[in-house]
């Protein structure tokens, strides 16, 4: 008998009939003789429909207390979805209870719309499964100090997950998704793409920053943090195949390196195309230009990923850096407002038509040359490399963002990931 | 300054921008120094949406979780209206903030569906009035002693706000709904009906129980055990009409009869054709008939309205009553197959065409002859009367439903209810 954690998105929870189907599965888990938490998102498209309600009252300026409702709003999403399985699973003769953040409580700080969770008690939890129920909690939200609901901003519900699976040291955290695991990179730029049978926490971590969106990187911090073994698997397998199959089925994320012999050396190929480049050209090479460019753009609350200096040359050099497509223009005209004219640059050029294609492995470590082979590999495709960045298990690169699938496949090949 | 309970309907909630609406009303009247709290219902077909979902999902066999689960989910139908409201009060920049039924709290008991309030916590809310912020309360719903959420039946929200309002001891509660007021009878019916400017406590309970649907019953039983006074009004006036207007509009609810000299006789005619007639015939007329045929309806938790029983003749005796009209199949096979036989009665007929018309009047309690002015100008018309049912300030008939109309037109005139 173990304790399972299983999240469904909101895409598993879309209908009356997809709902049933969670049942069906979690009551078969059940069944099985495990102790069961669900955490389910709200129905698909019932949190945008809320929002769209008060985006058509909200006050033009916007303040603390309006996040608080929006929190109070947002947070009925999970509620009625948690609800309707409680009475699927009793509807399959499976006892069941579904709880409220507040009613756990799954105690977070006060920042609206984006909580982090603070405490989790597992008393009335426990007791619940330890009478044979299947425990529903709320994805998605929580309970301040002072008793107001909170939301943990979009895709909380796998932060909700893992968080409730370490609070009640689950044994796994399933989180049940449209997809049937994490891939070497999107099956839908390279068919040959292969699903990873093991991904370690790490990597994971990266793929999910590098724009992955299987996981919510935030949950992926968590499972790091509290050691939590999590699976990401397919709701849409039928409820009913052999509960072995479908419990070494997916994806599992581990945290012990050392289980394979032969660490593959490249994991999986991440890319997108959310960012936009930004150069300012001609500045003085003199100590304290990072921060007067990069420091006005975090004061606007812009964020900045890959930073490159070039070399200077005739005491002048050129910085660059990428930040995320919507804040593209607004970057460019800050820069040439208020940083240009007080720091003497000459020219502050962009370019939208970028993508970020990236190698993440965590044998990279003890490997060298693996860099290199990348640059090679995209050189004999004729890609020009705009912009480089590197950490321990990843090496990014800016290309134009026409060349995305023609690299990506590239570097799949390059470093056999479509053999197991 | 006064303390008000403002309470809006489904219909008063039903779009965006009819909560626009409401919060202008009520930013006006806090405008005018006013502690405001308000209780909003669902936005109409919300609550109908959630628990049509929830029948998808049911269990064939009900049980009490299943019922707890069912006010999880609806009860995120006000939570959700609630919030929206405090959104649209802000956005009018009016400070505001909403809370559900468990946050306040207002703690019921644990009838799951059908929860009666024991107690509601005014802390909260008055350190809010106290700070300037229009306080809104979840309508319909509760938390019981556990920390479950409750729901206190369809129409409950007007129980709430009665409630929430005896309990701050607010100057009044105005009643929001779709109509402007309690009329002498529905003016579908009889064009000259009237508005009234008041009606007592004692007579709008008639009227609630006898079918006018303005009030929900119980909402009116509490606003009579804590002497709230209670006015209906329309939430469909231009929320900019002004304030001493809207103040004086609609139909006060009050508990001192003696505030007019001469009260009208008749107040109102009500009338319903929810029910239907059954007859047992041929009863053998001895101790206990009227449980011996009464207990076996209400252990099929089936409700009983008029009760009558004729004289007896050779040794022999007619027993007649009203049930609801959705009862009515099934209380017919009851009889037939569990009472008639031991009961040794001869025959059970029944009529589902039929209808109640009554006329109710504070004014009965001293004066005679009122009972029969009503049975005379049925006569008049042509009217059999089947049925006859009295309390200290009510008649009630049971006629043929098609004579209905013509019943109520002849005794709206009959009592001049459409001279003021």
């Amino acid at each position: 008998m173990a304790l399972i954690v299983h999240k469904y998105g909101g895409t598993s929870m879309g209908s009356t009939e997809r709902i049933r189907n969670v049942a069906k599965r979690v009551a078969k888990w059940a069944r099985a003789g495990h102790q069961i938490v669900v955490v389910p998102s709200a129905m698909s498209g019932e949190t945008n429909r809320l929002l769209g309600l008060a985006k058509e009252l909200a006050p033009a300026k916007p303040d603390t207390s309006y996040s608080r409702e929006l929190d109070m709003l947002a947070s009925t999403g999970e509620q009625a979805s948690s609800a309707l399985l409680a009475i699927a699973l009793q509807s399959e003769g499976q006892p069941s209870v579904s709880y409220a953040g507040w009613q756990v409580p799954i105690k977070t700080n006060s920042a609206f719309t984006k909580a982090r969770i603070e405490s989790i008690d597992d008393v009335r939890v426990r007791a619940d499964l330890n009478a044979g129920k299947v425990v529903i909690i709320t994805g998605f939200q929580g309970v301040d100090e002072q008793g107001n609901i909170t939301t943990l901003g979009r895709g909380g519900s796998d932060t909700s997950a893992v968080a409730v699976a370490a609070a009640l040291k689950a044994d796994e955290c399933l989180i049940y998704t449209d997809v049937d695991g994490v891939y070497t990179t999107d099956p839908r730029v390279v068919p040959e793409a292969r699903r990873l049978q093991t991904v370690s926490f790490e990597e994971m971590l990266e793929m999910a920053s590098l724009g992955s969106k299987v996981l919510q990187i935030r949950s992926v911090e968590f499972a790091g943090k509290y050691k939590v073994p999590m699976r990401v698997l397919s709701s849409f397998t039928p409820w009913d195949i052999d509960i072995n199959e479908e419990a070494a089925s997916g994806t599992l994320i581990t945290f012990e390196e050392d289980e394979q012999m032969e660490q593959a050396v490249v994991s999986g190929i991440a890319f997108n195309r959310d960012e936009a480049k930004i150069s300012v050209l001609g500045v003085p090479d003199k100590p304290g230009i990072a921060y007067q460019i990069l420091g006005a753009v975090a004061d606007a609350n812009i964020e900045v990923d890959v930073i490159i200096q070039n070399l200077s040359k005739d005491g002048k050099t050129d910085f660059s850096f990428t930040v995320h497509r919507n804040d593209y223009a607004k970057t460019i005209d800050l820069l040439k407002e208020k940083v240009l004219p007080s720091l003497g640059a000459t020219e502050v050029s962009g370019d939208a038509k970028i993508c970020k294609v990236s190698i993440v492995g965590i044998g990279m470590r003890s490997h060298v040359g693996v860099a290199s082979k990348m640059f090679r590999s995209l050189s004999e495709e004729g890609i020009n490399i705009q912009m480089i960045s590197t950490s321990e298990i990843k090496t990014s690169v800016v290309i134009d963002e026409k060349y995305m699938e023609l690299a990506v496949r590239a570097l799949h090949k390059a470093f056999d990931l479509d053999q197991a």
